[in-house]
């Protein structure tokens, strides 16, 4: 059946409270009350067995009743009524079920909910929920939640992950004066998710800023393939919670989904451009300045001050959030020498000191608005006894039009008493970024520029590599007649040489012959190891010689091996002798591509040894990715000065590992079969010598498909 | 000459205003207003040569003309005429000079500055200033400031480098009703500074919370012994400005003191117990929670809260922010079940449900304040349809009084709209610990466990090291004679050998029969190094050989060094040729100890090479240090890992690695002469095996004294 337009759940022309009461104390009355308060543009039907009257709108004792189609129905009845209502709103074709009611996943019982979500579904339906608040929509002016009545429009959509916390976070915007554009509560998401809302929200016009509050992600690799989308076009807010173990334990008990693992999200969240804030004051500070200021036209910063200490906390707070400040001293004595005072500064930050006038920030301020190296600006202030809240506060409200009109940022900081609180608060309530807090203002712009950067760099190029699948699926062969759940060694191999990496020459050998003879086609130095299922620890008990430079020693050594092996596991079967390439030595990388349970494919790099395993210093980005996003990842890692060379070493072959890191992430990709790829070693070589990939391990998706 | 005892600066009997001022708008009208308004107990007296009358108080024309003893005198005169004044003041027998007036270091008139320093010194006067705002203290009511003519009494003192920052934090302490005991501006703190406060306000005993804005540390290895002493009696919260590169450039443009590394500053306040702010915000939540709350009497923190979303996002900041969270599953299901509803969970966090009334959590913080095993509580709230801000303002008060008295620490933390807001603010100006964010509320009770346990740690004992002065001095010798500023290669072994490091053992031959006879005696292998002072880069033309294991190898060696020599750099004068034990491979540690510009002696270690170059993966602390800190050290290490063994290794020998920082530290404790040693690399062996310096650098300081 076909899916209904996410559309109808924003703007239903018509809704159903099924469910509703006539007692002002239950959910089921504040729904319909709030429906009805907030002047609702399309059609309200209650229903109730019980019939009569709520809020002047006539009962329909069921949905069966209701002589329209139903867009939106809101189920508010007792979890085990809640199967038997959805078949009857399927019976009605209903588009959408927002099911209020809780008892399901989030307690345990999984099960009902999938029967729910399946027969919906199967009629066409899609479902919202269970255990949610309800969902307020700005167009049609709906407010179907029994949250607050009063909900500000404005321009910031919110999607959150837990009830309380956005009823509480309605009345928090609205505290504010932060105007929402919609909130909707997604709940266990059994069916709609942040990804299906957000097909939405992006283009909708209203919506500026999109403020989620997530827990787990269940399917993340649309979630990202969506969110990479909607960066470039609005920001992105998002809340995790559930990054600590025990938080990720605590989440868990209260929505029934597993929280990721903070790295691989957080990496994942920046390769998105998603703005990741650290609390929720944080992540309302960010929306609310979003969602009114422009965007910059360039990176070049300058921060204005009446006061030395909070300049100086500024310059901190700019080099945390990654704001530049513009450093040309020249160009900046010229344009504020002309109204700062004896003892200040034209430094940036520019200090117009203690003395310093709603006037002279005026003619500061207009310096800069008008200087093309200028592309935002900072201005802070310390309350002094020059200080006069009714000259500050138009000449604030008149620079926040005036840059806004010429396409430049401003955010505003004061700091001191009463006067200055109730200032700042007025400032606020009226849309203008000003906060009592300095780092906090920052923030906001540093915010903002990580949205801009991310808008400004080139969609990443993504070159789809190809690979001739009929050889690819013979490589699976063998491990599939042996219902194996991983790839031999040499299979391994083999799969990596068809994905275009480089791996050790190598060969089987059956005879002495055969050896001598591969041994020099391979070229010398060589490696010798027994080939045996039974020996898993070849060098312990003598299987592998190393280092053998000719002929002779060949010989000899395949002699030792094959005496050591009957002496120590005289019961081993063996299979052969393995000839390889002996390979120099290098730097060592780690590449891992994985399926993560969130976020689908994944892939991981990092220094071999030491590096990972205890400095952990890895990087992580889902799949696919292109070649400049394997070569970010690479500078990301804090051992990425090795690379460059270190200690008079020459520069190492990056090429080559960017070249394997995409090749890595499009095998897992093109083998579904495939669980997990890890090549450890990457031995690299000097810039243009290459690399090799000596050792890989590959693990099968069990009962998966072919590829 | 004595100096003053510091009483006299906050609790002065007698102030004289100098430069008092008959016109309103002027600095020197303002501060004796203030000091007149504020209700000062002392006496003061206002100068002008024109004299008359200002606020009722006759103006003496000069100070001479004041018939009682000064014990602070403000000075308001422009910059060319304080010399005279503290001339004055000195003839008077002033006790402290306060020298309001700017245009000395901090605009580099560095020389005035020091020349009135040096007279008042000299005269048995302390210097406050200049380029400052005055002084504030609650004992005499005395506020000696141009600043808010109010400030709120209280608990809490402010030390500030920043004089327009410290303004405007009176202002926010009476807007946020966060009492003041005491509030100092230092400005250039040409004399008196941070360390000299400290002595009076760490036993004051109005004073419960030390507050300091600083930017540069003047005589840091005073300032680390006294902060040491004074965070075992009271919180004290530190925001550091000037982290940033750019930040310590516009700080030093501010105040002319260079503020120091970032890391050298955490690590050193870290080891002092200091609470170190990102934000002013943040220092002032800190500061008003510890200024009222108890301390707590072990770990294990609950959280109680009405929605799982807060919970998770607490949780998530309880790990960022070290708060221990109690997870007796039993013990918590035994307490807090009886009043948890149906869907919430005992597990920590205590989730009541939207549902929870104040009923709820009066039961639950009751239950929680009588437990044993809790000790202290998070309650959080979100505003849900049964929130009553009637009965939960009266429920919080009530809770806060009762764990008070119970000494158990308590936080809330209520999120929701304008009803929320106003009981938020109406609870915080009454000094009850509740927050908006629950974030913030967190990082306050992580502020308070971090003092706690700076308290409970018992005091490192520092072990004496005593060394052989003579010895020591004898290893200097030829330096100071040849005017050398560094230890050549043997004498700086000689001086680990003397401070008990263990070295390889060596011996410098002249002859070929000494050579072997020396290789003999410390053992085979052993290594050939050519001495020569003209021979920079000795294997590169063959003046090394290693792994020798007899004597006819050490003497063909013998002769190809020679050869070598001869033929590579026949103008160069040998010394001999020097024998050492071969050092059989370990993991190598770098220990360093040199004096910092801001600190005095401080001691960095790491692991050796690509750990501490590329990785920069060090630690830091002031010395002297004792055994547990050096270990405590190691710990903090990324790194450290490595020295537990990784990869089936060994341990290795932390004891060792322990015991050389201590006496590398002492070393340069002892050799004042010294700037810096450096060992790199320490090798290290297995656990009980020990370890070997085997390069050491020491630099010495230029005209520096004798050990």
């Amino acid at each position: 059946m076909s899916t209904p337009d996410i559309q109808f759940l924003f703007e239903p022309r018509t809704v159903a409270v099924i469910g509703a009461s006539h007692d002002p104390n239950k959910i089921g009355y504040k729904i319909v009350q709030n429906i009805v308060a907030n002047g609702y543009t399309g059609k309200v039907y209650p229903v109730n067995p019980k019939g009569g009257e709520i809020l002047g709108l006539a009962v329909a004792p069921t949905i069966r009743d209701i002589p329209e189609e139903i867009d939106v129905a809101l189920i508010v009845v007792p979890a085990k009524a809640v199967f038997e209502t959805v078949q009857q709103c399927a019976a009605h074709r209903v588009k959408f079920v927002l099911i209020i009611s809780s008892g399901f996943s989030e307690i345990g019982n999984l099960e009902e909910e999938r029967k729910i979500v399946a027969y919906a579904r199967e009629h066409g339906m899609r479902v919202l929920g269970p255990n949610i608040f309800g969902l307020y929509s700005v167009t049609p002016s709906l407010n179907a939640t029994f949250g607050p009545r009063e909900i500000p429009k404005g321009n910031v959509a919110i999607v959150t992950q837990s009830g309380a916390l956005g009823v509480a976070m309605i009345g928090k915007a609205a505290a504010e004066k932060m105007g929402l554009s919609a909130i909707v509560s997604v709940g266990n998401k059994s069916d709609i998710d942040e990804t299906d809302l957000l097909e939405y929200l992006v283009p909708h016009p209203q919506t500026r800023v999109i403020l989620i509050y997530i827990e787990g992600v269940k399917d993340g690799e649309r979630l990202v393939r969506t969110l990479k989308r909607a960066s470039r076009e609005k920001p992105i807010v998002v809340i995790k919670a559930g990054r600590s173990k025990r938080g990720a334990v605590a989440a868990a008990s209260h929505t029934g989904a597993l929280a990721g693992a903070a790295e691989v999200f957080d990496a994942i969240m920046r390769q998105c451009g998603v703005l990741c804030a650290e609390s929720i004051q944080e992540a309302f500070n960010w929306s609310k300045f979003l969602a009114t200021s422009v965007l910059p036209r360039g990176e070049e910063t300058v921060i204005i001050t009446n006061g030395g200490g909070i300049g100086v906390i500024a310059t901190d707070a700019c080099e945390r959030y990654s704001v530049t400040l513009y450093d040309d001293l020249q160009i900046l004595e010229k344009i504020f020498a002309p109204m700062t005072p004896e003892f200040g500064s034209t430094k940036n930050p520019i200090d117009l000191t203690g003395q310093a006038t709603a006037d002279h920030y005026d003619r500061a301020l207009e310096a800069a608005r008008h200087s093309e190296s200028i592309h935002s600006v900072l201005a802070l202030s310390c309350e002094t006894a020059l200080f006069d809240a009714a000259s500050f506060a138009p000449m604030i409200e008149r620079n926040f039009r005036a840059f806004q009109q010429a396409q430049k940022p401003i955010v505003f900081s004061a700091l001191g008493g009463e006067k200055v609180e109730q200032l700042t608060q007025k400032l606020r309530h009226q849309g203008i970024p000003i906060f009592p807090d300095v780092t906090e203002a920052v923030s906001c712009l540093g915010a903002l520029y990580q949205h801009y950067r991310y808008r400004s760099r080139p969609e990443p190029a993504i070159e789809p590599i190809s690979f001739e699948e009929r050889s690819l699926m013979k490589v699976f062969e063998s491990a599939r007649q042996q219902g194996r759940s991983f790839l031999l060694a040499q299979e391994a191999q083999q799969l990596l040489r068809l994905a275009g990496i480089p791996v050790p020459k190598s060969a089987i050998a059956r005879t002495l012959d055969d050896t001598v003879r591969y041994a020099q086609e391979i070229g010398y130095p060589v490696v010798l190891k027994v080939v045996s299922r039974d020996i898993l620890h070849k060098s312990d008990i003598g299987g592998v010689a190393l280092d053998l430079d000719n002929a002779q020693e060949v010989m000899d050594a395949y002699g030792a091996i094959l005496h050591n092996c009957r002496t120590h596991k005289p019961e081993a079967l063996i299979d052969g002798i393995e000839v390889s390439q002996q390979v120099p030595p290098g730097v060592q990388i780690i590449i891992g591509a994985r399926r993560d349970p969130s976020f689908g494919p994944i892939l991981m790099v990092g220094l071999g040894g030491i590096y990972v395993e205890v400095m952990k210093d890895v990087s992580f980005r889902a799949l696919p990715i292109s070649r400049q996003e394997a070569f970010d990842m690479l500078k990301e890692l804090k051992s990425y000065p090795v690379l460059l060379g270190v200690r008079g070493e020459e520069k190492r072959d990056i090429e080559t590992i960017v070249d394997v890191m995409v090749r890595v992430g499009a095998l897992l990709q093109a083998c579904k079969n495939v669980a997990d790829i890890e090549i450890n070693p990457l031995i690299v070589y000097e810039h243009g010598q290459g690399g090799m990939a000596v050792d890989a391990r590959v693990l099968l998706v069990q009962g998966g498909q072919e590829p």
